[in-house]
């Protein structure tokens, strides 16, 4: 008997009715209504023969032990951002449970192996402007001196945020004592996107998650008056900045899955009567290829210099921040690929240009896969955030055929 | 004896002391600082044997009679932009009194026609964002009501701020009696731009002032995720700005005067990891050839269409403000590059980008022109702005023989 895929639907149904109002779901980590949502999740598992805790972090686990003490985890995030959509994170957490659910009464409650269930604290970063926060305590990838300063927009400190939830954030790295005898972790989510869409494909198998290059860049030219200052003699820094939006995009182009965006562009003095003197371009590239991201990145500065020299600027270049590119299994990409072809015919290959939770686990050395539903117009992290039905309930399938597999390949390894 | 060039630098040294502090000139129009500049020049003009006034709309008139009421204006403005300069407006009327004074003393206080000096209120329109104020009023094209609704910074209203001064918002209409018996206009500026630097000229001659288009345009494409959605399907409203902003460039460059700025470019929702939705540009087109003036906007907003349905984005053009081009009187450009000539030995013919009260006289059917004299790095609007004083001199020469060839001119006509 399959994982209950209505079931799936009928909980993230309720999950909404319980933590949106009319702009979205507003399930922000570290909020009261992010526990809200976390203690109705705890309600449905507590009809399962399960432990729960739980860790240093703030992540929540759930544990079915099996004959092994070796784990698959299954996991997502609860946490929306403000205004979100219903199935950001919610989707992977409740397909795990259904899947948990299947697991314990297929086994009678103890499976061959340990299964787990975990729902990450702040994937979204949303409050305090830090992504992956329980996942990178896991992983072992967090700076609890940066993370000790950050502050939401009211001025609250992220440290007595997530001390009102329990969480020490001195004591966050001790979440790595969670990995132990982990051997492979799963993670079904909407695409976001609209690759699956435009193919007319239900389901996809995520081949890692992009690296990202992201930069501040400024360019200084010369503020001159709109009207007296003679187009030969301008040192527009708007210019180069314009040259440089249009010339990233090409320099993606030339590979197939590579993004390159400049999402903000800001002028100075910015005033119609004066030729801009100086301009603030923020931008984003990405690629799985670390080796195609390194070009990219080298492309766009030269092209910079280019265009500063063209306009008589100067330019700067400023990280934001940056992340390597994290592919994940081969033999569990193998493994997703079979379960979605199975369940829905066809399975396509694609990069996550966003991040997830997954991405730190598979930096920790677990093995790891995503599995991807198509998003309706690719649009996420908004309140119109869709995904058909039918689409939902192959998803459920195919991820919990995931699972028995991957049980099967865990309890095959040496 | 010509007009004393040295007395109209010791004057402007003297009103800098007066109403300058660390950050540039503070003479805002309708602002303490600004009647302290005109009680100042007051004291100075009280030497001579005149009769003063203030307009309608603010304007001071100072009026030396001659055997004829045809009457020859010579002016500029007191008033300056916060954190201005010493010499914006300020040497038009400190030029303007030298030269009245020195034809006072020729004709011992009886000149062959009337003589009459003009500090114009409120060119720079700095506080209420209304600039050529009075001279409008005089010239009979502002808008009482347009005028009346206007605020500053602090909430202030235009009308309260006129009426603490003297000026009655509904009379300022009034103004254009002053235009009666007027035979032509003169007025010496700074250039506020590098034309003539760049040239080695220390004179120039103006033409006109360019007309302006000015226009709102606002690209409307789809926000989406910089990380999963593909360059293929993306619709970047930057994208279509960025290339507007540079098309408008060539566009301006067909024409030898023209200018074409994008000062102000704005990106919704501005942040790193989104594709722009929206994009918003401001567009500041100008030429002194109101037919090179109307092609450059029909080609602006052609190319806006053709890089909207590129990028398939739509786009929308909004007018903030137009103005047409304002040619000087030809007899009068000859006269004033007869006086350049015989005074530096050079001139050269240039028309005006920034707009001037001169403008507004000359579209009131007064025969008007500019002598412009050589901005150093062409900067103006700003505590750095300067003039070398031997340039400074040669001014006060030139626009002192070009009042002469004026008077004669007047003289002459039937």
């Amino acid at each position: 008997m399959p994982a209950d895929a209505q079931l799936a639907i009928d909980l993230l149904k309720e999950l909404r009715a319980l933590t949106s109002d009319e702009h979205g779901a507003q399930r922000v980590a570290w909020t009261p209504m992010w526990l809200k949502a976390r203690a109705w999740f705890q309600q449905k598992l507590n009809t399962l023969p399960i432990q729960h805790h739980l860790d240093a972090a703030g992540n929540s686990w759930t544990t079915l032990r099996g004959e092994s003490p070796r784990t698959l985890i299954l996991g997502s995030h609860l946490d929306s951002v403000p205004n979100g959509g219903w199935l950001d994170g919610a989707l992977g957490v409740v397909a795990a449970f259904t899947v948990i659910t299947r697991i314990s009464a297929e086994f009678h409650g103890r499976p061959p192996i340990t299964i787990r269930l975990v729902d990450w604290a702040d994937e979204e970063g949303a409050r305090f402007g830090r992504s992956l926060f329980g996942s990178s305590a896991f992983a072992g990838t967090q700076s609890i001196e940066q993370d000790r300063g950050r502050t939401d927009a009211a001025g609250t400190r992220m440290e007595d945020a997530v001390a009102a939830c329990g969480v020490s954030i001195e004591a966050i790295g001790e979440a790595r004592r969670e990995r132990q005898e982990a051997a492979a972790y799963l993670e079904l989510h909407i695409e976001q996107g609209p690759v699956l869409e435009k193919l007319g494909l239900p389901l996809g198998v995520v081949l890692g998650t992009k690296g990202v290059e992201r930069h501040a860049i400024t360019f200084n030219g010369q503020e001159a008056h709109s009207g007296s200052t003679p187009m030969k003699t301008r040192r527009d820094a708007l210019a180069a900045a314009a040259k440089l939006a249009l010339a990233v995009r090409p320099i993606a182009m030339q590979h197939p899955d590579a993004v390159s965006t400049v999402g903000s562009l800001k002028t100075y003095p910015g005033i119609v009567t004066a030729v801009v003197g100086r301009c603030e371009v923020a931008l984003d590239q990405r690629d799985l290829d670390p080796a195609i991201l390194g070009s990219m990145y080298a492309e766009a500065q030269e092209k910079s210099r280019q265009f500063a020299e063209e306009e008589g600027c100067t330019v700067e270049w400023s990280r934001i921040w940056n992340i390597a590119p994290v592919p994940f299994h081969p033999e569990l990409i193998q493994l997703c690929e079979q379960a979605i072809n199975e369940t829905a015919g066809q399975s396509h290959r694609l990069p996550s240009g966003p991040l997830h939770d997954a991405a730190e686990v598979s930096r920790a050395g677990i093995p790891t896969v995503m599995m991807f539903v198509q998003s309706l117009r690719g649009i996420s992290h908004n309140r119109i955030e869709d995904t058909r039905e039918d689409h939902l309930r192959l998803a459920v399938d195919a991820f919990d055929r995931l699972a028995s597999k991957t049980i099967a390949w865990i309890a095959a390894r040496p």
